[in-house]
């Protein structure tokens, strides 16, 4: 099954949970999308995820702000949004211009409305297997090894970048499913012998083909979580490709399922809060 | 520098402030020690934080509760000393009997008041270099690492255990030096193997003796956190002393600098609620 067809199934059943709430509660599960300035890249995944989220019922709010917003400012509104009862989900497009303090930002998002699970409650959830809200990059990785049949347990994964919402909860959720973890960054020695010993490898890392194919061992399972200019991930596909086991491509990999995930998530929430 | 040193210069220093504390506000910094049951071991170590903070100036307030105490009344125990204004700080002994919700007690402790850092607030600020309290083992491993000269920075570590207050909080610290961390547990496939790797290794497994001389690379850091029946270590001391350039004895290691992380944070508690 291809990361396409996973979200597919993801956000068919979500759409199908969607229609049940609008039928008992009368309203459609409603995700709040905060978009601070106008880079091209947010915006267009801002647009994206809006237009999936009406395909699957899913009606959003979007709040769009000027690029001179302050943090201040920032963090006022994503509390409005916290404490409105008609807002079951809050997506807070990262990254924020640089003057905003991002992670006061969003920690002005109520846990119950973390949908994208980037709060640190969410971060401490996931570590610690409580109830909550998965980081929707590294939730989507997990429901991709699901899909694979790839058991995490027992298993070295190495997780080459420690990002708070993408390596550092990937690591955590790998660990969760009792893999043995390491994870690698800027200042690993020697990473590719590191990434020699993985059974899993996790890219991470946001460098165009930056892990090579002879970085992987024979049978190992390699996911693409990179998204670089021109639909380029963090892995030399097609060198890898001759050693790996099972690869996730870009695009088409990681990426859908991280929106299926969001999408699911806003449709628990908004569950969760009826 | 030994723990048992190092321990006694961040009490010595404490105790200063704690003066200080008590010059500016005519009171004493105040931490509330939770204790529930009479666990024989659990007994005899409050009693030692409690001698300890009292030698360094710091009142503590003891609550002793029944075996039988249920989540909800340990919860609003917690929930009442959070909201105390005279108490600065807040340890809940651990473990709580079987049937408690550990979780949700530890949740009841105000982030701020947190000073053994158990909660999920202070775990993520932890991973994320945000401030917070430190849960007070791996902090005091941080510490005797500077102690000893030791920047993790590029080096590999290997973290054997996992638990939410020891092992993960020790990767984590360790991964916001730079080290490169790999976390190890039950699940873990041929443990001595990743540990060879290891340019720092900490045992948190409590399993007296667990990890063998002929794991350690030579020339390696080996930090035991490890507290097992009759003073010993999850490290054969003897047997890694001949490979390792440093190796933290049990006793006189990691535990005192353990407790005196608790009365550092219980003070800077203190002086951040005045």
């Amino acid at each position: 099954m291809s990361g396409t067809e996973l979200a597919a199934t993801i956000v068919k059943e979500t759409a199908e949970r969607a229609a049940e709430f609008e039928r008992r509660t009368g309203t459609k599960p409603c995700l709040a999308t905060v978009l601070v300035g106008d880079d091209p890249a947010s915006v267009t995944y801002v647009k994206m995820k809006r237009n999936r989220s009406a395909k699957a019922g899913i009606t959003s709010r979007h709040v769009p702000l000027p690029a001179e917003t302050t943090t201040e400012e920032l963090v006022a509104t994503i509390r409005e949004l916290s404490a409105d009862p008609a807002v079951h989900g809050i997506l807070l497009q990262h990254p924020v211009p640089a003057h905003i303090d991002e992670r006061a930002a969003f920690e002005a998002i109520a846990p119950e409305k973390d949908v994208d699970g980037v709060t640190m409650h969410s971060f401490a959830a996931m570590s610690f297997a409580e109830p909550g809200f998965a980081s929707c990059t590294p939730g989507g990785i997990m429901r991709l090894l699901d899909a694979y049949g790839v058991d995490p347990r027992g298993k070295h994964a190495v997780v080459i970048g420690r990002s708070p919402i993408l390596g550092k909860p990937a690591a955590m959720l790998l660990l969760a499913r009792d893999a043995t973890v390491t994870v690698c960054h800027s200042r690993t020695q020697d990473l590719p012998s590191i990434v020699r010993t993985a059974d899993i490898v996790v890219a991470a890392v946001g460098k165009p083909e930056f892990v090579r194919g002879d970085w992987i061992k024979p049978g190992a399972v390699v996911i693409d979580a990179g998204y670089n200019e021109g639909n380029v991930g963090d892995v030399a596909y097609a060198e890898a490709l001759a050693h790996a086991a099972l690869i996730t491509p870009v695009p088409g990999g990681v990426g859908p399922t991280t929106i299926a995930l969001l999408l699911e998530q806003t449709v628990t929430a908004a569950f969760a809060a009826s």
